[in-house]
């Protein structure tokens, strides 16, 4: 499937300085980016980075005063076999290392704390649909609902709240699942048929020898999911760091699903 | 039914310091003190006050050294209805001060935390089956386990963790209270058929008009339970509250039913 | 000194439901409601108390739709001797039961966490000098800040954060003082010259036998402060409790001196 | 120097279950290991892993009943400079990603609610300044004590808690730095003249274009730190992380500088 993106981000920044922006899709085996456009004022000086390993892109900019920023693209999506039960969770000794990091807690996603909950919950079951169990557990005790949650609510918080955005469903679904011994990270991306359109957080799980997606929300396809960044929780993939202050005036994303047009005698 | 009662408290104090002791039976109209005998070294300066509205006892004394402290007592329990299904909760209007300060959050009850939780869950129960559905879902969710909580623990920990003991038993089930709007308080209590036998932390909730007393942990019969303190969690009832710093050498509870002789021609 | 009180409360309840409002002046020794008017709607069967010990006042009423509640007060003051400096802490044996729940933690202040501090920072300290040493350290170490702390915020998180609102200035003052093991209570009050005009959160500190107020914000003269609620933190003092969802629509407080006209001859 | 260092792990693992660990010190340009030996029982199938970027290892074994680990090796450590005074923090533009990531909160050191605490102690200083000035505060305001924190603690717990070990006093610092902007991370290391000898946890901050080692405790020379693993936080860094139940019967750690012999004639 190709996808068209488009977002905007225009804010006000109080004192010069420095911002990470993770916009860009990450270029992979399953995910071509087309074609795309990122601009940004001159005086900006934006700088933008690959990552040889993983694809993931990120761009750092000088920002002072009211600055916006711009980025289109298309992107097309290879068919992904999106469903993970049945699928077995690897051995430790065969995971490598940049996995066995996601088992680990993070800021937002404390797992040493939720042990108990995993084996009185999901004790019983194994690989594929322990994970599953726990999406499903996540959406069934969750609640969306913005202005509940704040940006330092982690996993807990959300488990005693019942309530969250996106984020937060995230946040559990990863806590519960690394306490499960599978690792979970968490991943930032374009969501077709979210609504309103937004930066969606969705999850990962790393189960037969590969990592797979799920929504916990169930607000948007997994099909139509553009992958950005990836990382440990919500600090690690959010859109932008601004490392000073600044004031948010406007910003939209926009996905929209290309029909690829028959190519015509 | 009769209880008799026996404490032994043995601790070294390592510098001089005051303790506050919470372990007299409280006098009130459904328990009396048949007789009783507070021992302490005569240097302790034993002092003992009862609070006239409640007839709750506590004791203040000297500590250095090595300090042991007993106390015995044959304590009349009145039969009284335990059984608060179907009674309804009060309207705020009718509760006393006394008791509406119960449904304020606490140190370890942050019911402020759980209005959703509380919503959801029990939302479509009332009064005493809101209390009592409480009680069964503290009890389910938690396997009894010593080592799990620590002195820090609040409800919101142990509805993560899913185990601790009778404290964090009774905290949970106060701030899901609290959260659906019934006052509860927590009692400390001599506890009859307790195994191992300990000073039991319970639950008072306030409905139609009174007070009635619950254990979440089931442990022991309500029935056998020889009120001491009470408050808003363990804060407030812990039955040794040391202004200083103390080492436990030695210490002992235990309740036994006493049958009443029959009197013979 | 006489104050001229003025509150008016506008806000829109989204289904019917039980309020709790401490906004009357209390009655004590010191503090002469001289005439005052509390007007609300005639649905919402406004209902009045006045605890005979503290002469603090409660209402409650029910509430639909759009309430608006007025009060308007005149209340004297009396001179009160307000400097703590010099005085001793009582001994725990001399503390009646109404003043030792204020030694111990409570939802937004807990002192059990911060003994350490407490004895590093303030070790060498005794009674007024202690108390008066804390109230410092909570005007050094925070700023005066809106939107920093939530209402979930308690001592620990405004210490982290180093900024709050009179009400975390008071709890991370009440926190540190019963870490001290002097016992420490929260206030509200009109607050006199305290500017934009709120309600106000204040502490007050118990030694020498009686209760000394202290406003570690500094922001208003504690001369000027007209005591409304009495309580162990900011869940027992908050001027409306809410047991349903309302939204704020309007509301305002104002407090000016009467200066007393000379008796003409 | 050269040092010779000896590990000996007994635990019993009451269910057959995967270990990771950390024992082996890293081989890196400035660390090498000229002998070793690791030893394990014969069915826990070690499996040895060595990471090729950053030369960190790890082994993996398969545990059931009483299992013993030895670890000895001999290591020569290169002279590094390991003063950063002076040393100017990098631009954001200038950071590999592999040193963002260390500027993000994590489990232990959540720095996104450290920001103010930094601006307003440390907001005066730079680079290699402020990473002096914050491990300095870091030593001044926490006593080094056991049994304080908990494996839950994190650094705004220490923080109130004024008291904790080396993995406490390294998420502090960690925590401090990242919120003032400079690269962070937690190393495990053998340390040299450390008394009582055990796993040491330290920090590194990026400054000037590498990681430099520092120790808040200062217990031990960091001349004389052996580093064996590097990551955000005690999480990942943990010497034995085990997916199942075990006990601890016996562990030591030893380190000893090696006098390397002249040669003679």
């Amino acid at each position: 499937m190709r996808f068209s993106i488009e977002t905007r981000l225009l804010y006000r920044f109080q004192e010069p300085c420095e911002v990470l922006l993770l916009v860009e899709p990450a270029s992979t085996d399953t995910q071509t980016v087309i074609h795309e456009r990122l601009t940004a004022p001159a005086g900006c000086r934006l700088a933008r980075f690959e990552d040889p390993l993983s694809g993931e892109r990120r761009a750092v900019f000088d920002a002072a005063g009211d600055v916006e920023i711009g980025y289109a693209a298309e992107v097309e999506l290879a068919a992904v076999d999106h469903d993970f039960s049945g699928r077995p969770a690897g051995r430790v000794r065969d995971l490598p290392a940049s996995v066995l990091e996601h088992l680990r807690p993070s800021r937002y996603c404390p797992s040493d704390r939720l042990e108990r909950l995993v084996r009185r919950e999901f004790g019983h079951l194994e690989g594929g649909e322990k994970a599953g169990a726990i999406m499903d557990f996540v959406g069934r005790n969750l609640t969306y609902e913005a202005g509940v949650s704040t940006c330092a609510s982690g996993a807990l918080d959300t488990l005693a709240d019942g309530a969250g955005v996106c984020r937060d469903y995230a946040h559990l679904a990863i806590a519960l699942c690394r306490a499960a011994d599978i690792p979970a990270r968490a991943v930032s991306a374009y969501a077709w048929r979210l609504d309103p359109p937004d930066m969606h957080a969705v999850v990962e799980v790393y189960l037969d020898g590969r990592w797979w997606l799920a929504d916990p929300t169930r607000l948007a396809p997994v099909e139509g999911l553009v992958r950005v960044a990836t990382g440990r929780d919500a600090a690690d993939i959010a859109f932008m760091h601004i490392f000073g202050k600044a004031e948010l005036l406007e910003q939209s994303f926009r996905v929209d699903r290309r029909e690829r047009l028959a190519a015509v005698a």
